[in-house]
């Protein structure tokens, strides 16, 4: 199924890039392992975590582990090269995202759940990840700051949701959900978009 | 139900103190969001998942996480406004510490649960909201080094299941453990009252 | 049993290194608990959410949780004599360790999970506590940066599942782990062994 293959390209990819985070704070092999794990299937656990859902993906199919086990290896092997792959690099990474919610979208979707876990449980599965990550590496989570990110894995949710309600079939409305997300995703990057920041001044606690 | 109010109360508050937080990091919209949501109504998420109480209370209500969302965004358009407001925010936040407390505590020992467990489910429903929200901001959290605020949550989950040894009605007990908290919350801010710190300065690791 | 007491005496060791940990960040009594709490039962309890397992062990056990808010109130009052016990502490960490990965190995394979879970179930009850204290005090987790902890929870989990494949039993090879754990662990401390690092200095994100 196309859904699949897309999923362990973005675990893939997002692995990789987590890698290379990890590498810019000096971690040890073994940090690097465990910030692409958390990375790469961190959101999907928080997920399945917060739903109840048990078995975890990561332990009824060990393969996913292996898989971005196998990813931040060969990215530390590889490291000075990956800099020429840049590109095609954060364009594997929207279509992870892009993957990754409308994977979360259709969990929370089967569980019959409101149309708000949804989109949340889409957002969660695409976005927070990488906020684990950025969490673990001791920032500030540059989803909440920077990054068009979690905006991106909103409007996949609420296409996602929207479409059948339009007369879209379901498998036409992911595909379309997907592709409209990268496209935009892409454009951020591109374009340098961000959504508008809240400033507060005030000393307030 | 009384508590079912001041529940909603709790949340919102919590919500638009968190934003405030938020906004002083120069959060984006959505992170802003994010931390509302995890502020307000993480506490009782993380004792839920703990307990293994599935489903989680936004996931069986997601009106509570609109509430908590709407709160976010009212916070992001009226903060000009909100330094007024303090002393209500304070207040209302402290009746929210008691209230969570108390529900917390509630949910503990209706599952037969050991006295010192009903303690920890009570604090970490009415504190480990803030814990989450100064993880995510990249603070050491509040909680452990400024503020009265744990304590106060501890002393609203003793009060309440010491009364009924004391021959004390459930609902009297209840409403008393929430009205000498918030009594000792406001006191605690007022006189800038504090836990002792235990200073270490060895250099151990 | 055997492995029982070891687990009592690691979580004691644990709270009481988390509470001097804590005091040297100035936190107050609550929390020093809270963060002696966490470490010693967080790498186990991080397990079980993963796994799915309820109720947690502190939860139907509330002894340990006492146990080690004992260590950690122990550790308040009598840090200044701690100063001299710190090889012993250290000892003693180090066989917690190997006890914590061995408790952890055993549960998955109780399950009759996938060996590369099991070695994770060992390395998150064996490593993660402090990964989770790290979080809490703000700062990078010292198990991806500067300690072999993490790999002589791997080796020890690797020995224990190796075990049996050569014809050993099962308890002699989970004494064989803990023992060559402990002495790994001890020599690394003695001699500054560390992992390699991968540093990557490439602006990437």
């Amino acid at each position: 199924m196309l859904l699949h293959i897309l999923f362990m390209i973005g675990i893939t990819v997002e692995a990789m890039s987590a890698a290379l985070v990890a590498g810019r704070r000096e971690m040890d092999w073994l940090g690097v392992c465990v910030i692409a794990c958390v990375t790469a299937l961190g959101g999907g656990t928080l997920r399945d975590v917060l739903l109840g859902r048990h078995p975890l993906t990561w332990i009824e199919h060990p393969g996913y582990l292996a898989l971005v086990l196998g990813a931040a290896a060969v990215t530390m092997l590889l490291a000075p090269m990956m800099k020429r792959l840049r590109s095609a690099f954060l364009a594997l990474d929207a279509l992870g995202l892009a993957v990754f919610t409308v994977i979360g979208c259709n969990i929370a979707k089967e569980l019959q759940l409101h149309w708000l876990i949804i989109l949340v449980s889409g957002v969660i599965t695409g976005a927070f990840g990488g906020v684990l990550r950025d969490v673990l590496c001791n920032q500030i989570p540059l989803l909440f700051r920077k990054e068009l990110y979690a905006s991106v894995s909103l409007l996949v949710g609420a296409i996602y949701m929207t479409a059948p309600h339009l007369g879209i079939a379901h498998d036409a409305g992911m595909v379309a959900a997907m592709a409209i997300g990268f496209s935009v995703r892409m454009l951020a990057i591109r374009y340098h978009w961000e959504m508008p920041k809240f400033v507060y001044k005030e000393d307030w606690e």
